[in-house]
């Protein structure tokens, strides 16, 4: 699978995921009068929660036609869509569906990690496919999921092994973008290294059992807001794909990136949500209006690939 | 919510949970034919979906009607309904509202955590509620939720705040049950402390900020299997309630668990999963056969709260 991101990489010149995370703050009021009109009720909970999940999808469905000849990746973050229970399920299982059609890279931002036989069941759930009734069958299968690593090798083997039965990939979290991450991940361990790095370390060494080319199914991911801690994990993993999340509205730019890319100017992938999805809002593509959010999502996404090009350009 | 589960831990005099992990293997011959002739499809995936799906809600419900009256709480792990799609998690949001109508309390162990903004989304979707169009929604609606804390504060205390404000109550991830829970958790830090101890330690700071009487709505996971670890995360985290998974199945007896306990019998929770809701696969149990798999789960709860009250006393 980390051949097939690479190759989509390549062929769109992007290094850009753009992160659907839909609230309802960013929904434009003529797909909430849509989804209204529109709506199924699925019988489960409050049929508001239908009608907000329908504009969910509405949005969702705007973005990706507006984008998905030019960037390669899309990263739904599940959390926004579980928050309307079932409904919301329904709009991300909508979602992976859609973009895959579209030919787009779905890595489902599920954060998941348990121990070996509950990891074994997320992978399914997410990469894999369920045995019923002598038939294997997809759940929500996206291409890549995100996954934590707190649980150690138990937790990750599980998600490995689907991701070799079934050409699938995951990024696992090393370092990630938020102020308080380095609570727990810059620790420094007795042999003077932080914990991330030991996390480092582990994502290299499960990586090498699902190798494709030059790169491994098991990525990282590393915050664009920490560009030195991203330049030391660059060299420690070097077969190592990063998803770099911060991008934007959490305050990265491109320059802070430069160093998240190997010399062959592949090895990572860059996410940015709200600042695209919610372009309309800001300033900068104001012109674009309310019903002219796709447009303006376009344009900021094309404003990012420009910017990253030039990092790895002057790297 | 921590008094909540407290009360009902003292009335039923049983500090155990029921871990609801249905697989398809654990479900009698019966109950799938009975859910290929009453399922409903929900129109997204293979109907051979929704059947598994039912299968498991038919198990849960047996369960559930089993042993409600004799243990306080349960534990779905979301794992095991993710796998089976969007109907899958329709078996799971009918089984979190049956147990809560059924008075029981209600562990979702879903082992979130994210950045601020995404946890709080999490916290929405199993804890809070949702604000669409001037009312706030609930989603999934679980009592407890388990939380992953790698990314620290900012991934915790968007939980903590839906707590305060909704009364409910989280388990945060400290030291886990599995095997390799050790390669990150027991690393050692230049204080000579390991990893687990630097977490345990938060999980009581951010406790404060949710106290009900003696204990906090931010309890914390450490599993039985590790009674040395135990012994030093109680005496480390006083005022913490502890959910204790890996009892039966993962090795661990009551006689591990006994300094996960405080001198008032409080302070802990035990989890068991497959060695009770499979017990009639067992040999111990297999007079009930299949038909009497709710029986059986009924006398291995019974077993294993005799084994945790001579556990509580013999300390």
């Amino acid at each position: 699978m980390i051949q097939k991101l690479i190759g989509q990489i390549k062929e769109k010149n992007a290094p850009v995921v753009v992160g659907l995370d839909p609230t309802m703050k960013f929904i434009p009021g003529h797909l909430l009068k849509e989804a209204a009109r529109t709506y199924t009720p699925c019988g489960f909970g409050s049929e508001k929660l239908d009608i907000a999940a329908q504009a969910v999808w509405l949005f969702n469905k705007g973005i990706v036609d507006a984008v998905a000849d030019i960037v390669p990746a899309v990263k739904p973050q599940v959390a926004m869509y579980e928050q309307f229970g079932i409904p919301g399920m329904i709009a991300y299982y909508k979602t992976v569906n859609y973009c895959r059609e579209k030919g787009l890279i779905v890595i489902g931002d599920v954060k998941r990690g348990d121990i070996g036989s509950t990891s074994a069941a997320y992978a399914i759930a997410h990469l894999g496919r369920i045995a019923v009734d002598g038939e294997k069958l997809p759940a929500f299968d996206e291409d890549f999921a995100t996954v934590n690593p707190y649980l150690g090798t138990d937790g990750i083997k599980p998600f490995v092994d689907v991701c070799n039965e079934c050409d699938k990939g995951i990024f696992v979290l090393v370092k990630t973008s938020n102020p308080s991450s380095g609570e727990f991940q810059d620790v420094l361990t007795q042999s003077g290294r932080p914990v991330f790095e030991l996390v480092g370390e582990k994502v290299r060494e499960w990586g090498e059992a699902s190798m494709e080319g030059d790169y491994s199914n098991v990525g990282a991911v590393v915050g664009a807001t920490y560009p030195e801690q991203g330049k030391i994990l660059r060299a420690l993993m070097p077969h190592t794909y990063i998803l770099a999340p911060g991008y934007g509205a959490q305050g990265a730019t491109g320059k802070d990136l430069s160093y998240f890319f190997n010399e062959d100017g592949l090895g990572a992938i860059v996410n940015s949500s709200r600042g695209i999805i919610a372009a309309y809002q800001k300033e900068a593509y104001a012109r674009f209006g309310e019903e002219g959010f796709a447009e303006a999502a376009r344009a900021a996404a094309v404003d990012m690939i420009e910017d990253l090009r030039e990092a790895i350009a002057s790297r």
